[in-house]
């Protein structure tokens, strides 16, 4: 079985250190949220994590969700810990004080959903998409069903989910069939079958609702026709308490390659009653207000399981004697972590994931920006560097966290390959991650297209970073990594600059070229998030030469090794897409 | 499940057209094996591996191998598969005739081990180290040994195994426990117990032969003291047949991630009686002749599971209807082959596969050379080249194996990650391939340390594909892409020098540099196997042009897109490895 032993000092270094923006610190009701709070939160986190949801991770896979007579049951323990996990409060940390939270920011919560991905995705997957549809119903829906859904769903006794893909529409929404008749009393009867339904069934809670796409007949084809319902496994009645079954059936759940823990599920609606959130034919618009920032909890995911992994070859690697190192002296077998290339792939894993956890650090303070901020120009500049940060976090960290797990395993060797280690099935787990919630290139042709050749926003980011960084060349110790991050900057510029040209003529050349684009942009980011740690760890040395002299050891690592990955992802990207077009792929 | 096509067509490409290789044309006993008696062998192969042997792939991922009361049995329908098998004389394909073999050559029977890795991994472990262990004793053993243990072998009547690993030692066999004493009838008493044994106990043939390395009390210590065995499960009679249990028992089988339809077995050897092959102590040497060759087979896996991937997720690409091309008129979804991004994933796969199938083709005709050709010094150097290209063709082919089939599980979305379509199965099963017969770090380690730094081979190498390229480039229609092959044959140069340089000053910057080597020198031989491609093409263009404009499209895209990524890897390996050892790893 794996072990993990939550960053809680990495965090607490994020928190303390890097709370660097100013709109952030200007949001009145998080000036309360100190440090030693925090830390507080993070521990009891990290207790409950480590200790009652990392053995469900094992049993999930190995016991699988079972599906028997319309009925879907959790593995074994999960229904105790689920308990304990919402006595805890853990469901309601970043919800509205008004329906029960606790009201954290994302500052905080980002960290509990990386120690919880960490533990156990399928466990965390039962309350992952409560939160998005109390997130999208909060926004929503009308006072009457916020005060009769929201706080049964931030104590955790209901659960959410998003229904959206059909049979035959994944990504392309626009196709889908499901129906929306309108009764006498303003509900719908709502039929039709979703597939994939994450926590679709399950025996954790009381109720589960579900928020569904579907199309009211009559209404304009694509995606300008769909509308968004509410729609209850159980009745709720009028006093609150939970009614009879409503029409919604599972019909199976997968057999998938990992996530075993959590039911994948087919659900058939059969005139089933729903309730509409927000305006009609809206319906994506408002469901998206859940996605974008589900998709950012998948890329967080991702970190979180590739810190498991890190943590775990790391010890493996400190523990396993093979081999002689090259200083080796005395003719006996090492340790593997003396060897060079043991070192460099954990060094590969610990320079990203600690690049990564700071820029989600910095995404988590612009998005409590997009939502608290009272100048309005802040908040909506906030919300469009959420926009453009959300297809790199959710892509780039789960593409990250595939290579990860897969070097995780390397490092274990033949026993890696096996499941006593536990090692493989982060590898497995992981995998649904750049899938899910708009698979990755889906995102970089989002990013492209919306964020990048139609938006300012990029402009403005870019100024951004290239302000901050001009700041930093001055420091004697960081103009060395300055210089190295404007070369690499000034290949992003170039790459997008191509794009808005051969948008013009070849928008297969800019499809082509959006998930290298989304590559560089990550790299760069990244660089960015080691240059602000760098400009700490300088100015902070002497409080702690052992914790900051490893961070600027290991963000030199980043510049000198990781980097150079985006020189490829350009050169490749801009020759075009006159060959794959070409083929007739015999 | 998957569908499998053999690329019958492809190989009789290389086999008509690519042998080119004067040494290998001067062999005689190849001489009269022409194109009509390939492909009709050819033919029969695609027969079997479509028809019988891959539905087996699914069979044993479902319904693993079983471990009981010290027996292990196969999966369904494995028994039957493996009577037909060897009833049709596939075991036998490249053995020599002196025992039973038909004596075909490397160049054919490599195409035999891609197709039935392609159709089932497991299924083809069965007998695949029975030919690595027939090589061992055909190379090694004594005549009267040969006689007795090598018809079986060939006919597939028995199997054999290699036994190296220990718990404590894997890469490292310098470590290795298990003790060998020696009998006054010359035979030794084998006592120890081997783990990762691959078909080590099994119930699809009468006899299983391991070759077992272990240690003679007394002799010196390491790798110089290591001398190998054959141990059969049940003693051989001196008539041939098979007599009693000798004193090896399986204590477990492992459960894997992948390849479940193959047993790993734990081997307790218990005074089991053995016979030395080859010389006192030069074990590891005999057993390398076996490791060696096994090595470009495990390469060839991931070729084989590689092209299993791309023929589904093309398949899937030209059916699966979603969002509408850039050049889209209707307004109506399209086939996702449409999507450039989905034909750049695809052509990823294409240009990778068809270049390492030509690249595996050469060197098979090296190995062919290197056992065969009457002129000492003309074999010799063809076993230079093939120990050269070992380690690229076993780690460069596995890794990108894990590349093109996380990329066809992308193509299928969601669907990707569901048992029911069986790509996730050749994710898992090809995840293996990087592992065992030594890692693919390893491998990268006895590329630069053993074949660059300390052997003239690689200079020779290197200066066979400057000439050739030269001449390329005074073809009008080639002297774009041999102008591209220099540019990064010179990053090729000043890595070797660089290399060499750093073995003097810091063996640390040279072994944390040797994945990144390989990586590169697998991009350019990849790149020159497409430009001899390139190269008949064009002259050969009239005759099929569907055909050969397909291979000029395919080269461009490889020169276009792959290989950039030699860039990276050197970019990032010359900045050595100070952070790397520095670190603290806190």
């Amino acid at each position: 079985m794996t072990t993990y032993n939550a960053p809680v000092d990495e965090m607490m270094f994020l928190f303390n250190n890097l709370k660097d923006n100013k709109n952030y610190n200007e949001i009145d009701k998080y000036k309360e949220i100190n440090s030693d709070l925090v830390k507080d939160i993070l521990e009891q986190a990290a207790k409950i994590n480590q200790q009652i949801i990392l053995p469900l991770a094992k049993i999930g896979d190995e016991k699988p969700c079972v599906y028997e007579n319309g009925i879907v049951r959790s593995p074994p323990g999960y229904k105790e810990a689920y308990k304990k996990f919402i006595e805890d409060g853990w469901t309601s940390l970043s919800c509205d004080p008004k329906y029960g939270g606790q009201g954290m920011p994302k500052t905080v919560s980002t960290f509990f959903e990386e120690m919880l991905s960490s533990a156990s995705l399928s466990f965390k997957l039962y309350s992952e998409l409560s939160i998005g549809a109390y997130n999208c119903i909060l926004h929503h829906a009308d006072q009457k069903i916020k005060d009769k859904y929201l706080p049964k769903m931030v104590e955790g006794k209901w659960s959410g989910t998003m229904c959206l893909t059909e049979s035959h529409c994944g990504t392309d929404l626009g196709l889908l069939k499901t129906k929306a008749v309108k009764q006498k009393d303003n509900s719908y009867k709502i039929s039709g079958q979703k597939i994939f339904i994450t926590s679709g069934d399950h025996d954790l809670t009381e109720n589960i609702i579900h928020l569904v796409l579907a199309r009211i007949p009559g209404s304009p084809p694509g995606t300008k026709g769909i509308s968004l319902f509410l729609v209850p496994k159980f009745v709720v009645n009028d006093n609150g308490s939970v009614g009879p079954r409503n029409g919604v059936n599972t019909a199976s759940i997968e057999t998938k390659m990992g996530i075993k823990g959590s039911p994948t599920c087919v659900l058939n609606f059969d005139e089933a009653t729903g309730f509409m959130i927000g305006p009609e034919n809206k319906g994506l618009s408002s469901m998206f207000t859940m996605m974008n920032l589900e998709r950012i909890v998948v890329g967080i995911q991702g970190l979180g399981i590739s810190e498991t992994a890190y943590q775990n070859a790391l010890a493996y690697a400190k523990e396993r004697k093979q081999g002689k190192a090259n200083n080796s002296k005395n003719g006996e077998a090492d340790i593997i972590i003396k060897h060079a290339d043991i070192r460099r792939s954990l060094m590969n894993m610990k320079s990203l994931i600690e690049g990564q956890r700071s820029l989600a650090f910095w995404v988590s303070q612009q998005i409590d920006v997009s939502l608290n901020h009272p100048d309005k120009k802040i908040k909506t500049n906030a919300d469009e560097i959420v926009a453009l940060m959300t297809p790199i976090i959710k892509s780039f960290f789960t593409d990250i966290g595939m290579e990860i797990t897969n070097d995780a395993i390397q490092v274990f060797g033949g026993y890696g390959y096996t499941k006593d280690q536990g090692i493989e099935q982060l590898f497995r787990d992981n995998r649904i991650t750049p899938i899910y919630e708009g698979t990755n290139s889906v995102q970089a042709i989002d990013l492209v297209y919306r964020k990048i050749l139609n938006n300012k926003i990029f402009e403005k980011y870019i100024a951004q970073l290239s302000n901050e960084v001009k700041d930093f060349a001055k420091e004697n110790k960081l103009s060395l990594f300055a210089d190295k991050f404007f070369k690499y900057l000034e290949l992003l510029n170039n790459f997008t600059l191509w794009l808005g040209e051969k948008n013009k003529s070849s928008k297969d050349d800019v499809s082509a070229a959006c998930n290298d684009y989304l590559k560089v942009l990550g790299y760069i980011a990244l660089a960015h998030s080691w240059l602000k740690i760098l400009k700490v760890s300088h100015s902070k040395l002497n409080e702690n030469k052992t914790f900051y002299e490893d961070k600027i050891n290991t963000a030199k690592y980043y510049f000198d090794k990781i980097l150079p990955r985006v020189q490829s992802h350009y050169l490749s990207a801009i020759t075009g897409s006159d060959t794959m077009m070409k083929s007739n792929f015999n």
